[in-house]
């Protein structure tokens, strides 16, 4: 038996998410383990780190499965790539121990929210940013998301569909940058809650125009309640960049 | 009456070109037609610079057309960007003298083609780039280009579909340029044959992947024969950058 890891990326406009319980829906993890089938001849149960949602892409989705097939991981990673949708992509394809376990393993997921702050519709980033044509207060949202570093109860980003045990997560990292019309809020944790990215960005894109006041991350992150904070951002502005073992 | 011109940014992936002289096909000058009309409540004639063809895309593809209309421009590219599909959007909107045609008046246009030389295949990248996964030889590409500059007869670059009723056109640059794995090449003419550019690109491959050897496009091009040419690289790696007046 062998531990297969995979570096995934795709685009997941066209699809219902990573995975859903849900039959006759199309699935990033469905459509990859049917051709993983295919190949291999066998049952196979695949694993990803993040269960992204509708719309939400991923440049470094990881997930595992084992096998009893000896093909050469070369051959087998060609093979996929030839077979996938080609909005689908194989990057990277490595054997690891078989305690491998691509979601219990991980130590820290990065995710990118894209905004494109321009007055033109973007045609070619249609699918892969939120478009806002109100100016932002990009100082003044990176102020607000300090006290949202480190380890803290995170519920009032919590998205109500699924409740996880636990609402506490260490934030490691979290970054706003400017590209030209593009802004980047670049976050990093040991872990996510069900739209936790897609909630922050909602509140600081609140407080960046100026609905919200200064010290509102503050309140809402402390008040532990959902309603205190901003609306969910769009799926297709949110893309998983990696995750660390 | 005013004649009035627009500065068009569309992705071609789900049309079948700017033009089609079929019924029931979806094209991006009626898409953007029908819309006008809509909103002008007359019949509009709208008069693109360039027929882009299927899967072709387009950063600054100009057309005009003329109105009885004394709607506001802002309005008007407001409504404009409001109602059409999110792969098409108006960039700029001006009123211009009633002599103004954007096919006619064109002086030149210019073309970008775009291969991407990379082993993963490109997910976000898919519908804008041609994947080629060999090597290629740019620096001989480059040295091969030169022959084309300046006014030729360019029946071999013609696709067999339109045949103009003079070949000759004045290529006043060609460059390849390389960025990480993209490699580009802009192509600025007083105008172009059907399928020219594709066609180009075509044969600079062959060159590039050592299939055409050295002086091959010198010969070619002397030839005014298409057999003797490359294929004619796929639509979705070509983009109209834009039209001068």
């Amino acid at each position: 038996m062998r531990n297969i890891c995979l570096v995934i990326e795709y685009d997941g406009t066209n699809y219902c998410g990573w995975q859903i319980q849900k039959p006759h829906v199309k699935t990033i993890q469905d459509t990859i383990r049917r051709i993983l089938e295919q190949i291999l001849q066998e049952k196979i149960l695949l694993i990803g780190a993040s269960r992204t949602d509708s719309g939400v892409h991923a440049k470094g989705q990881t997930a595992n499965f084992k096998t009893h097939s000896d093909i050469k991981l070369n051959k087998l990673k060609e093979a996929l790539n030839s077979l996938l949708p080609d909005d689908i992509a194989i990057k990277r394809i490595k054997e690891v121990p078989l305690s491998f376990h691509s979601q219990f393993k991980a130590k820290s997921k990065a995710y990118r929210y894209t905004i494109l702050n321009h007055r033109i519709p973007p045609v070619f980033l249609r699918n892969y940013v939120w478009n806002l044509q109100y100016p932002l207060n990009l100082n003044l949202m990176r102020q607000e998301t300090r006290v949202l570093l480190g380890k803290h109860d995170f519920s009032a980003f919590q998205g109500s569909n699924r409740i996880a045990k636990s609402a506490v997560r260490v934030i490691k990292d979290i970054k706003i940058s400017k590209k030209g019309s593009l802004i980047n809020i670049d976050v990093i944790a040991n872990g996510f809650l069900y739209n936790m990215v897609r909630n922050i960005v909602g509140t600081l894109v609140e407080i960046g125009r100026g609905r919200f006041s200064k010290g509102s991350m503050k309140k809402i992150l402390l008040s532990r309640n959902r309603n205190n904070a901003g609306p969910t951002a769009p799926g297709k502005g949110l893309c998983l960049m990696r995750v660390e073992y």
